[in-house]
Parts: C-alpha cells; sequence; structure tokens
C-alpha cells in the first residue's frame, strides 16, 4: 500500500505495526494477529459508525469521494480519541439498486485512499441491497498498549481544557447548503466539512507523553462532547468563548460564528483535558493546540464571556441532514 | 451475565474466557483486553453483518424478538464457522422515528439473551435516526488460537463432505409466508427460520479435534455455500440428494422439499469436509452430522440421484425477502 501523502510519511510504517490481517475479504471472518507489542501487551479498540444518506449526508450535497472519505473518519477519529493506532476497518454496505456504479468506485476508492494514508487494511464487511437510499456502517479496530487508553472518565477538578485546531468549519458548511440548497459548494472551500482529518498521530502522541488525562474527537460538538467528558468524569467545567478558535471558511474565507464553534458537530477535532502541572505544546504534530478553560468540581458547564460572566451551556446536539 | 440455558451450560464459563471487556458503552471505542490465551496466543476474528428491514426480514412476519435473535445470529454462525469463541458484538441501529419503543426493547432483550447465551458481551455500536425503515449492523469478535482457524480454503480433493443438522427449513418459511402474505407463521412450528441456533461448540469441538478442513455456515444455502468452499479451495464436488438431510417443519410437521435444502439459506448449519481418514461421528455436541458427499479434482459441483446420474448443481443466491 503504497501512499503519496508526504505529510504522513512515517505514520503507517508497517515494520512496527502491531498486527497482522491473515485473512480478509473471502472467508466468514476476518482473521487479525494481533501481536503483543513492544511493551506488556495491547489492548483492543472496536468502534462502528453508521454513515446514511439522508441522515450523514445528501447525495446532492455531497460527492461520493467526499461521503467515503467522511465515513472512514468517523471511525479514525474515535480511534484517535483513544490515543490508538488503528489497524484495520470493515465496510458494511447497502446499496439501492438504481445507484450507479461509477458513485460506489468513487466512495470506496476515497475511503480506501484515506485508509491507505493511515495503514489501515479494508478486511472485509458485508454487502446488501438496500430498500431504500445508500447505509454504510464502518467499524475500525485499532490497538492501545495494554491499560493506557485515554478514557473520557480521567477529567479532575483543575484541569485544563484544550482543543485542536479550529471548531465550527464543518456545521457552517452544512448552515451554507441548507440556505441556498441548490448551489453547490466546493469542497475545496469547506475541507473540514467535506474532507476532514482525523488526528491520529496527535492522539497518539499525547498517549505517548501521559498529556491528557481524558480525551473525545468533536464529532457531536463542543458543547455535547464537554458534556460527555464531564458525565463520564464527575466533574463540570467553565471555558471562555473569546479562546474558542474558530474555523475560517468559504470563499473569501470568513470565520465562522460562535454558535457553530460551540454547537457544531463533525469537525473531528480532539477535545481533551490535562492536569494543570503538564506542559502543552502550543502545537503537537503540526496541529494548534489551544487553551480553552477548566475543569470544576461543580457539575454545570460555563461559558464565559469577555466580562468573566458565565452563562450556564447547554450541550446542543448536532442535527444531520434531516430531508 | 446469568443464565438459564441449562443445555448450554459450561459454554460460557468466563473463569478460562480469553478476554476482558474493559470499556463498553460510553466512550469512543470499546477496549477489549484479548488474553493470550494458553498455547501460543489468540488470532482475533471479526465479522459484520447487516440486517434490513425489507431485504432481511418484514415487519408483519417477523416478531421482534426474531428480529433480533437472527440479527445476533448472523454473527455468531461466522464465529462458529472459523471454529472460533465469540467474545463481544457491536450493534449498529438505525431506527425510523415513528417505530414504537417496544419493538425496540422487545428487539434488544432477544439479541442480548442470546448474547448471554454464548457469554458475550454486548460492547458498544451506534445509534441513529433511519429515514427508511429498521437498519442494524452486527459486529461480532471473537477469538480462536493462533493458526487454528478453519477456513474455506481448505478442501482437498478426496475430503469427504458433512453437513450439521437438517436444511431447507428456514427457506420453507419464507416460501409459506410469500405464499400467503396475510397469514402468520407460529415461530413455534418454524423455529429453524424464527430463532436458529448459532453451531458454536460444534464449530469449536470440529477445531479442537482438528476434523475439519474447510468449513463455512449455510447462510446463503448449500448450492452456494459448497461453492464457496470450492471456489476458495480450488477444488470440485460430488453431493448425493439422497444423503441431503432435509427439515421437518410446520404443523403437522412434514419434510421440505429438496429445492429448499439445496438452495434455502439461513439455516446457519455448519457445511464442513474432512479427510477420509478423519473418524467423523454421526453426533457432535448433540447435532447430527450427516455425510453427503465427497470434493473432486475437477471443479465443479455435482448433485447425483438415486441412479448415480449426476447433474451439474448451479449456486442459487437466496432471495431475501423483497417487496
Amino acid at each position: 500500500m503504497a501512499t503519496s501523502h508526504p505529510r504522513r510519511r512515517g505514520l503507517a510504517d508497517k515494520s512496527v505495526r502491531p498486527t497482522r490481517i491473515l485473512t480478509g475479504i473471502g472467508d466468514d471472518c476476518a482473521v487479525l494477529r494481533l501481536l503483543p507489542g513492544r511493551g506488556q501487551g495491547q489492548d483492543t479498540l472496536v468502534t462502528t459508525d453508521f454513515t446514511l444518506e439522508g441522515i450523514h449526508f445528501r447525495r446532492d450535497w455531497h460527492p461520493a469521494e467526499s461521503v467515503g472519505h467522511r465515513c472512514l473518519t468517523r471511525g479514525l477519529s474515535d480511534i484517535a480519541a483513544m490515543g490508538g493506532e488503528p489497524i484495520a476497518a470493515f465496510l458494511s454496505l447497502a446499496l439501492p439498486r438504481d445507484l450507479p456504479q461509477s458513485w460506489v468506485g468513487r466512495f470506496v476508492r476515497s475511503l480506501i485512499s484515506l485508509a491507505e494514508q493511515f495503514g489501515v487494511t479494508l478486511a472485509g464487511g458485508d454487502t446488501a441491497e438496500s430498500p431504500n437510499g445508500i447505509l454504510a456502517d464502518i467499524i475500525v479496530v485499532g490497538t492501545v498498549p495494554k491499560g493506557k487508553s485515554v478514557l473520557r472518565s480521567g477529567a479532575r477538578p483543575g484541569d485544563r481544557i484544550y482543543i485542536s485546531g479550529e471548531l465550527g468549519g464543518s456545521a457552517a458548511a452544512v448552515w451554507q447548503m441548507r440556505k441556498k440548497p441548490k448551489r453547490k459548494l466546493n469542497p475545496r472551500d469547506y475541507r473540514r466539512h467535506f474532507f476532514p482529518e482525523p488526528r491520529i498521530e496527535l492522539g497518539r502522541i499525547l498517549r505517548e507523553k501521559g498529556l491528557a488525562s481524558a480525551m473525545i474527537d468533536t464529532s457531536d460538538g463542543l458543547s455535547t462532547d464537554l458534556a460527555h467528558i464531564c458525565e463520564e468524569s464527575g466533574v463540570g467545567a467553565e471555558i471562555e468563548a473569546e479562546l474558542i478558535p474558530r474555523a475560517s471558511v468559504g470563499k473569501p474565507a470568513r470565520e465562522v460564528d460562535l454558535k457553530f464553534a460551540l454547537h457544531g458537530g463533525e469537525d473531528y477535532e480532539l477535545l481533551f483535558t490535562a492536569a494543570p502541572k503538564k506542559r502543552v505544546p502550543s502545537r503537537i504534530a503540526g496541529i494548534p493546540i489551544t487553551y480553552i478553560g477548566h475543569i470544576t468540581r461543580e457539575k454545570k458547564i460555563f461559558l464565559m464571556n469577555r466580562n468573566q460572566i458565565g452563562y450556564e451551556l447547554e450541550p446542543r446536539g448536532w442535527e444531520h441532514f434531516r430531508r
């Protein structure tokens, strides 16, 4: 599996990968040999995510390449959020009878191309006829050194809260498409929506250096995903509106509104906490890391404005593309 | 997870199971600790299967309990066909907005009840809104001693061909429902269709005793699944029509037609081959084992009648419940 993405070279160095795919497509199961690794062994990570037409994408809005890329990104990003290494992907795909074969080809090629960038093997799955619309379920299996998974439940009062990259870029694209459904967006101007980058290397470094006490990917949006960390850790949080890094999208590029950065999902950035004594660099693996607040004992989440007045922040679920 | 199925006691003995589920639902990934086992280590098995309304089941034909049971059986049967032990299941479930909550409860309880019988933990998954119909994807992760998976590719000329249990019972139920769509079948009279039993223990014993050279589960039907073995092994086969064990279903129970036993899918029996020198018992783990023919060098599959005249057998795909 050659890759032509020099940016990511080294990430997928097979010689040190903790696995071999013994049997892929063409038997009842895929057989993976997950080697014990250098230390005391490995834990196995498993994640599954649906990509459904009309819910997660619309065929008139999203090119097949974008759908394939986003489908796998959902799974890879979950592995990143544990600090893990992705190993193998499994794709269950149900297609309507009238779907052009070319659509499937573009979808699968894009998905496999992203898999190759991260040294992930598409090792199996299922195919079926769909009664309505394109249905995909992506399963990603990964590994992490034994007991070293970065969970959502590790945040402690006083921990600082950090976010990678920028937020709101994906939701802003959805908002644009909803506002003018006939006008096609150019994916190049909205890459964070159409071709998001899973933060695998960043997640791995945070885990290796023991920096993150808790971590999640921002698939549902900052307000919802921070609430997940707080709930699983039994804590609260205060974040500062001014500090939240907002994406710039469109042409000409404009910074998105705060509401997109707060509530918009599918940016696939990493939201993590770190003990106050840890020195967290302002950039890791080329990705900017921004301090946005801290964890509190009181089990509520407050958004502080520039005058340090706090408003309780309700998690607002990320809305998909309902027709 | 207590179980009240004395028949299967011992199968799910947790004290010797090669895994622990460290983190299940409630984080970005499930974390499995697959222990190395007694010998030289374990391989990991992964299988995924869709269960889609209108394709794999119909809500007016199948009670929710049957849909949940059949959904997990699809995955467990794939693990059985490798000679593996199932460990954890993941359920991706997309539901239409108007689906009664009681349907979901019955579906999930039935699925979990079957999981418990086999000591399998439901360790995660995904939920989404479905634009149309109920969509489920089941992922089952299992283990098998390193290098000991029973593959489809191991059949050699001269090997004998065996089938567990009886065939055609599931397809005969579908045929009944198609013929009289208004009349509901009593699941008790067609258990093999509504509540099939995955042959986990049988598969494990065949692998442990080194009896099976190749194995597959009859999810697509004998003619198709035997073709899979022949194709992967680069061989052909001769089977005898008279020897194929046909299910008896309905009330009063009647033996199904040969066509159902030959081409009907979703019986979830194990079809396997064994070297001629192996002594294969006529019953293993309480399941009858029937000799039905042998593997040939010529890459064709022949069905022999009582006069030993052979007809070439074309694999006829199993048809689902298209509306």
